[in-house]
C-alpha cells in the first residue's frame, strides 16, 4: 500500500463504527445508516455503536450519550448531526481517538460563507488529531467484501469487481438502483461530497490496490490540486483501468457546478489533457462509463481490432457491424476451417460470410458450438454474441450454454453479449450476470464497450517514457528576461525579449533587424536578401495584424521603403499613444508548413500546451490539441496526430514531408519553458514554420503575456 | 389518402383474415399467428379463417382445406407455408379475390437464386391479380387501434402514438420487448422483410396519414428506388416527424447487409443526403431513435434553445447541462419572478441560479409548484425534470403530481423527465407512461431527445422552395458534347469539351489558349497578362499534377517558355503512349477562395453533388458535404454551411468575404447539369475560385468522366 493510503483503511476495514446522530425515527437518515449497517446479508460484522444522548437503545443496540463513552474497538465515526453541531462532534471524535470520520450531513461550504467556516473548522480539528474526514455532504462508503455500508441509500449491490467513487452523492442512489437491474455489481461504492479532506486523488491511490476490483470508475465535478490529481491518476491507471466522467464540461455545466458545490470547475481542455496523459479513460455519459466498466470487470482486453459477430438475427448484426466500425474496429472474417466446422451444425441457410447468422431458429447447442468454433478461430480478436428472443428459443438456456463455454475454456479474448429485449430476456440477463458474461441491451452499446477494451489494450502496449531533460537551454537567461519585463511594468514581452526567450530554450527564429527608418529597412533587406517580411516593433501593440503592422513577401527596395512608411503611419493612426520602436526586417521563410504552438496557464493544472496547423485551421476549424506540460515525447507525438489537419505535415499532393522531428523538439522545448517560467500566463508562437524534413523549424513570431502580479 | 395507398388499407383494416398454413402445433409459427389474432384484449374482431387441409379445427375455429373455400368477407391472407408452396398459394389467393397478402415464411431471395425465382413468381402472380404482397421473410403487421396482429411475436404493446416499420423482422421482437418495459407504445408496428412488393416508401406515404400516430420510425437496410424513396419521405416528413435508422452505413455494415438480404446497400453519403433533403431525422442507434420518438409522440416541439432544469440532485443536473450544450441547447436562466415565487416554497439552501436544485428533500408539492412556476417562466422554452430516488421521497407520487400539472395546463412547451434508477422508480415510470410524460433513465438521453425536438421545430420553420429553373443554360449543347465524346470512344472529356460543358451551364472559366510550342506559349502569356498558369493538354492524362503537368504563377516569358518545355517532356516521360496536344495558358486568378465542387452518380439515388474547400481541406480533413441533385437553394445553402472550413468564405483575418451568391449559383448550375446529363458518371470542378463578393466565381479546372457504356 502507498504510504499515506493506510489512513484510509478504517473506511473500508474498520474494527468498530460509531453512528453519531443515530435515530429511532425511520424517516431520519440517522436511522437509515444504522439499518444498513445491520443489513441481514451485508451487515457489518464488528461492533456498531449508536450515539444519541436522548435514546438508550436503537434497533436493539445499546445507545451511547457521546462518542467519548463508546468502548473499544472504535475506528470509524459516521456523523449525521446538523452542521452547526459538527465541529463539537469532531472535537469529541478526536479526543476519543477515532481514526476516520464521515460527515453525511449537508449545510457546509455548498450553502455559503457560514457553512464554509464550519467546514474549515472540521478540517482543522481533523488535522489536529490526525483523523481523516470524508465529506461533508456525502453518502459515505459501501464495501461489499468487508462488508460495511455506512450509507443511507435504500438499495444494495451484490459483491462485484467495480469500484465507484462519486463527488455527487445524489448520483449514487440512481446509479446503484439502475446498476443492480443491469447486473453491474460493486466492490466499493462511495461518495466524497465536498471533499474537505479525502478526495478522488486519495481514493484513486487507495483503490488502485483493491484486489477485489478490476476497474475503478470516478465521477468528479472539480479538481482542486491538479498536480496531485495527475500523480494519483497515473499511479492508479498503471494498475487497473480507471474510467472518469467529468461533470461541468460545458459552459452551462460549469454554471451548474458553481451553483452546486461552490467550486470553480477548470476549463475542460486542461482536464481532458490530464485524463489522456495520465491514462484515464474519459466518458461523456453515465451509461457509457458503466457499460465499459462491465466489460473491463469480467472480460480480457481486446488486443486486435477484429470482432466476430455471432447472431440469430440479421438486423442487429448489421447495426453491430456499423457500430464496431464507428469505434475504429472491424467485423472479423470467419476462417475457412470455422466455416467448414459450422456448416453441418447450423441451419442450411445460415450465413457465414460477415456475421455468423444462425437465423431465428438457432438453439442452445448451435450457440455453444458456434461460440466454441469462433473462440478457436484466429481470424478474430473478440466475439460479440447477439441473442434476440423469438417465440421458439429459450434465451436463459442459451446464455447458460455460453457461460459454460467461457467457464470451461477461460478464453484469452473477450466475449460480450447483446441481449436484445427486456421481459423475455430478464432471466437470461441474470444468468449472464452470474456467469461473468457482460450483457448489453443494444448492439451499439456492446460495440462501444469493445472500443474501450481495445483502447485500453493499445495504451498498455505503449512504452511511456518520462519527460527527458533537454540540451541547450538557458533557464537563468529566461528568468532574467522575465524579471526585467516585470521591473519595467510590462504585461507583455517586446519583440526582442520574446525572441531572446525562445532562443534561451533553443527554439530558433529567423534573423531580423530593427529598422528605425525606411532607408535603413531597405538597406537591411538588401543585406538579408529578398523576399523579406516587415513587422511593426512596438511593446504596446500585441496584435500587429490588427493595425496593419505586417507586410509579407516584399521583393524590392522600393517596396520595403514604402512598407516601412505605411506600417508606421497606420500604427500611429490606430494607436496614437503606443511606443513605436520601428519595423523589423526578416527574411521570408518559404516552403514550410505553418503551425501554431501555444501555452496557456490553467489555474488548476498549470501550463497547457496547444498545437494546431496554420492560422485558418485554428480559427475556422478549432482543429487543435492540448497537453499539460511537462510533456513526454509520446504526449507530443499524440498531440500532433490528434489534429486532423496534421496529415498535411506528411506532405500531401507532392509537397515534401515536414520536419516532424524538429516540430516535436519545438513542442518539447516550449513545454519545458512553460514549466520553468510560471511567470508566463500565455504564449503564442504563431507561426512556427516547419521546414521540409531535415531542415528544422523556425518561429516567425512570438507573443508572451505575463501573469498579473 | 394518397392514390395508391388505399391498396394497403386491407393490411390495417381487413374485413376478414385467412391464415394459410395455420397449425395446431404450439411450436409452429402458423399457430403463433392464430393465437395473436385471437388475443383476449387485442384480438381481431372480424372473421378469422385458418387454412390447413389436414385439420378441421384449430383453437376453436373451423379450418378450411384451401383459401378457395373461405367464405366472405376476406381481404387479407397471412401465408406461413414453406417457400416452395408459396407460388401456388399466391395463385389461389389471386383466384379467391384476396386483396392483400403477407408471406411470413423465409426461403426466398435471401437464400440464393432458387429462392429468388420463387419470390419473383409470387410478385408476378400478385401483380397479375392486383394483389399487394408484404414480405416474404417478415413478421407481418400489428395495428393496435383496429386491432389486428398477424405477427407471431410473443409480446404485445398497448395502443400508442408511434408507428414503426422495420426491414428486419428480428429487430422487431427485441424492440417490442424492450419498448414495453420503457413505456414506448405503438400504433402500428410491422416488418417488411424482403420488400418484394410493399416497401418502406409505400408505408411512409400510407402511415403519414395514420391519425392515431404522431411519429413514424423506420429501420431500413437498403433502398431500391431512390427517387420513389425521396418522394415518399418528403410527403411523410411534411406531415409528421419521420425518424430513420439505416443499417449498413459502414463498410463492415455493408458486407453484413449483402450477406443478410442479398441486397447491395448504397453508399451512406447518398442516403444521408436523401434523409436530410427530404426532412427525415436520421439516427445511428436504436435507442436514440426510440428515445426521440417517445418525446415526439407526447410532447410539443422545443421552439427555442433554452431548457430549464428542475432537480432534486446536483450531479445529474450538471450532467444534463453538459449534455444539453453538446446538442446545441443551453441551460435556461430562471427569471427573477420565478425565483421570488419559489424561494419561500423550497428548502432554504435550494439553488435557483442555473438548474433549480430543490435538494434531496424535495417532495411532491415542491415538484408541482416548481414545475408550475417554470411553465409560466418565459425565460425557458422547455423543461427537463430530474428525479433521483432517495430514502425519503416517493417517486411515483411526485410523477403523479407532474402529470397532473401537464394535464391541467396543457403547456405549449415540452417537458421531459429523467427518472434516474430502476427498481425504486419502476412504478413512477408507469405513472409517467400513462400520463404521456416521456421518462428517460439518464440525463444524457433526455437532453438528446430535446435536441431532436428542437431540430424538428427549426426544420418546420424553414420555407423550403422547389428547385428553380436556371437562366442561360444550353442543355442541347451539353448533350452534343457528350455524344461527341461517346462517338470518339472517350471515357473522359478533353479540356476544351469540359470547358464548353461548364460554359453551356453558365459556369465561367478563365480564358485560356492552347499553345502547341514554347514560343506560342510565351506569346499567349504576354497577351493574357502575367502572372499565368500552364497546364498540360492531353485527353489521356486525367490527373495532370501527377505527371508534373501544372505550373502556377509564372511571371515572365522566359519562365513560360521553360515551363512549356518541362511540362511536355515530363508528360512524355511519364506516359509515352499518351496523346499530348500542347499546354494551356491561363491567367492566374488571384485573391479568391479555392473550393471544390463535384458530382458522383449514386446507383440508387442518382447524382450526388459535393462541396468542399480547397484541395487540402478535402484531402486532409474530408471536410465536405453532399446533397442529391436537383438541389433547392436551401439545400445549397445548407451544404455550404455544413462544411466546417466554410467559415473561411466569410473572410477571416481581414480577408474580404467571398462571393457566396456566385458560389450558390455555381452549385445550383452544376446540380442542373448533373440532372440533365445522366451520361456523366463523375465530375470535378477543382478548384472553383470564389472571388470577393460581387466579383463572381471562376472554374479553373474541370474533369468529366462518362458512364461506362
Amino acid at each position: 500500500m502507498r504510504p499515506g493510503s493506510e489512513t484510509l483503511l478504517p473506511y473500508f476495514k474498520p474494527r468498530g463504527i460509531a453512528v453519531i446522530g443515530a435515530s429511532a425515527d425511520p424517516e431520519k437518515i440517522g436511522h437509515g445508516v444504522l439499518k444498513n449497517l445491520l443489513h441481514p446479508e451485508f451487515g457489518f460484522r464488528g461492533p456498531i455503536y449508536p450515539v444519541n444522548p436522548k435514546a438508550s437503545e436503537i434497533l436493539g443496540l445499546p445507545c451511547y450519550p457521546s462518542v467519548l463513552d463508546v468502548p473499544d474497538p472504535l475506528d470509524l465515526a459516521v456523523i449525521v448531526v446538523p452542521s452547526a453541531a459538527a465541529p463539537a462532534v469532531m472535537e469529541d471524535c478526536g479526543r476519543r481517538g477515532v481514526k476516520a470520520t464521515i460527515i453525511l450531513s449537508g449545510g457546509f461550504r455548498e450553502t455559503g460563507p457560514e457553512g464554509a467556516e464550519r467546514e474549515r473548522q472540521c478540517v482543522e480539528i481533523a488535522a489536529r488529531y490526525g483523523m481523516r474526514l470524508m465529506g461533508p455532504n456525502c453518502i459515505g462508503v459501501m464495501d461489499m467484501h468487508t462488508p460495511v455500508n455506512t450509507t443511507f441509500v435504500a438499495g444494495i449491490t451484490r459483491p462485484g469487481k467495480i469500484d465507484f467513487v462519486s463527488q455527487s452523492g445524489a448520483l449514487c442512489g440512481g446509479i446503484l438502483d439502475w446498476a443492480q437491474a443491469r447486473g453491474i455489481n460493486f466492490s466499493r461504492f462511495l461518495s466524497i461530497g465536498n471533499k474537505a479532506d479525502v478526495n478522488e486523488a486519495d481514493l484513486m491511490r487507495y483503490l488502485a490496490e483493491d484486489e477485489e476490483s478490476r476497474v475503478l470508475a470516478v465521477y468528479v465535478e472539480d479538481v482542486k490540486d491538479g498536480a496531485d490529481f495527475l500523480e494519483a491518476a497515473r499511479y492508479a491507471a498503471a494498475r487497473k483501468p480507471v474510467l472518469i466522467l467529468k461533470g461541468g464540461r460545458s459552459q452551462s455545466g460549469q454554471a451548474a457546478t458553481a451553483s452546486h458545490t461552490g467550486a470553480l470547475a477548470g476549463a475542460h481542455a486542461a482536464f481532458a489533457a490530464a485524463a489522456k496523459q495520465s491514462g484515464l479513460i474519459e466518458f461523456h455519459s453515465v451509461e457509457s462509463m458503466f457499460n465499459a466498466a462491465l466489460a473491463l470487470a469480467h472480460q480480457p482486453l481486446l488486443c486486435g481490432d477484429r470482432v466476430a459477430v455471432l447472431t440469430n438475427a440479421g438486423g442487429p448484426a448489421v447495426l453491430a457491424a456499423d457500430a464496431l466500425e464507428s469505434v475504429g474496429l472491424k467485423l472479423a472474417a470467419v476462417s475457412p476451417e470455422t466455416r467448414a466446422a459450422l456448416r453441418p451444425v447450423l441451419a442450411p441457410d445460415a450465413a457465414l460470410n460477415g456475421p455468423v447468422d444462425m437465423l431465428g431458429g438457432a438453439d442452445e447447442r448451435q450457440y455453444r458450438l458456434a461460440l466454441e468454433a469462433l473462440l478457436e478461430d484466429s481470424a478474430n480478436d473478440g466475439i460479440l454474441v447477439i441473442l434476440v428472443p423469438t417465440v421458439l428459443n429459450r434465451p436463459a438456456a442459451i446464455v447458460e450454454n455460453l457461460v459454460a463455454v467461457l467457464r470451461e475454456r477461460r478464453p484469452d479474448k473477450p466475449v460480450l453479449l447483446c441481449l436484445f429485449g427486456e421481459a423475455h430476456v430478464r432471466q437470461a440477463y441474470t444468468v449472464a450476470d452470474l456467469g461473468g458474461l457482460p450483457a448489453y441491451r443494444f448492439p451499439e452499446d456492446a460495440a462501444e464497450a469493445f472500443g474501450v477494451i481495445h483502447r485500453r489494450a493499445r495504451r498498455l502496449k505503449q512504452d511511456r517514457l518520462a519527460p527527458q531533460p533537454l540540451a541547450g537551454i538557458a533557464p537563468e537567461r529566461a528568468q532574467q528576461l522575465l524579471a526585467e519585463a516585470r521591473r519595467n511594468g510590462q504585461r507583455a514581452l517586446d519583440a526582442a525579449a520574446g525572441r531572446a526567450l525562445l532562443e534561451a530554450y533553443g527554439i530558433p527564429m529567423p534573423q531580423d533587424r530593427l529598422a528605425t527608418n525606411a532607408e535603413e529597412a531597405a538597406h537591411f533587406a538588401v543585406e538579408i536578401g529578398f523576399p523579406v517580411a516587415l513587422k511593426l516593433a512596438s511593446p504596446d501593440i500585441l496584435h500587429k495584424t490588427e493595425v496593419g503592422g505586417v507586410l509579407l513577401n516584399l521583393t524590392d527596395e522600393q517596396a520595403v521603403r514604402q512598407g516601412w512608411q505605411s506600417i508606421v503611419s497606420r500604427a500611429r493612426a490606430a494607436r496614437p499613444a503606443a511606443e513605436i520602436r520601428g519595423v523589423q526586417v526578416q527574411p521570408m521563410v518559404v516552403g514550410g508548413q505553418e503551425v501554431i504552438l501555444g501555452v496557456k496557464r490553467d489555474p488548476i493544472f498549470g501550463p497547457l500546451v496547444m498545437f494546431g496547423l496554420g492560422g485558418i485551421y485554428v480559427e475556422a476549424l478549432a482543429d487543435v490539441s492540448f497537453r499539460l506540460a511537462p510533456l513526454s515525447i509520446q504526449d507530443a507525438e499524440e498531440m500532433i496526430d490528434e489534429v486532423r489537419s496534421a496529415k498535411l505535415l506528411a506532405g500531401l499532393r507532392g509537397a515534401p514531408p515536414a520536419d516532424r522531428r524538429a516540430l516535436l523538439e519545438a513542442i518539447l522545448r516550449l513545454s519545458q519553458l512553460a514549466v520553468d517560467c510560471p511567470e508566463i500566463e500565455e504564449l503564442d508562437v504563431n507561426p512556427l514554420i516547419v521546414l521540409p524534413a531535415g531542415q528544422g523549424a523556425l518561429a516567425v513570431d512570438v507573443r508572451v503575456v505575463l501573469r498579473e502580479s
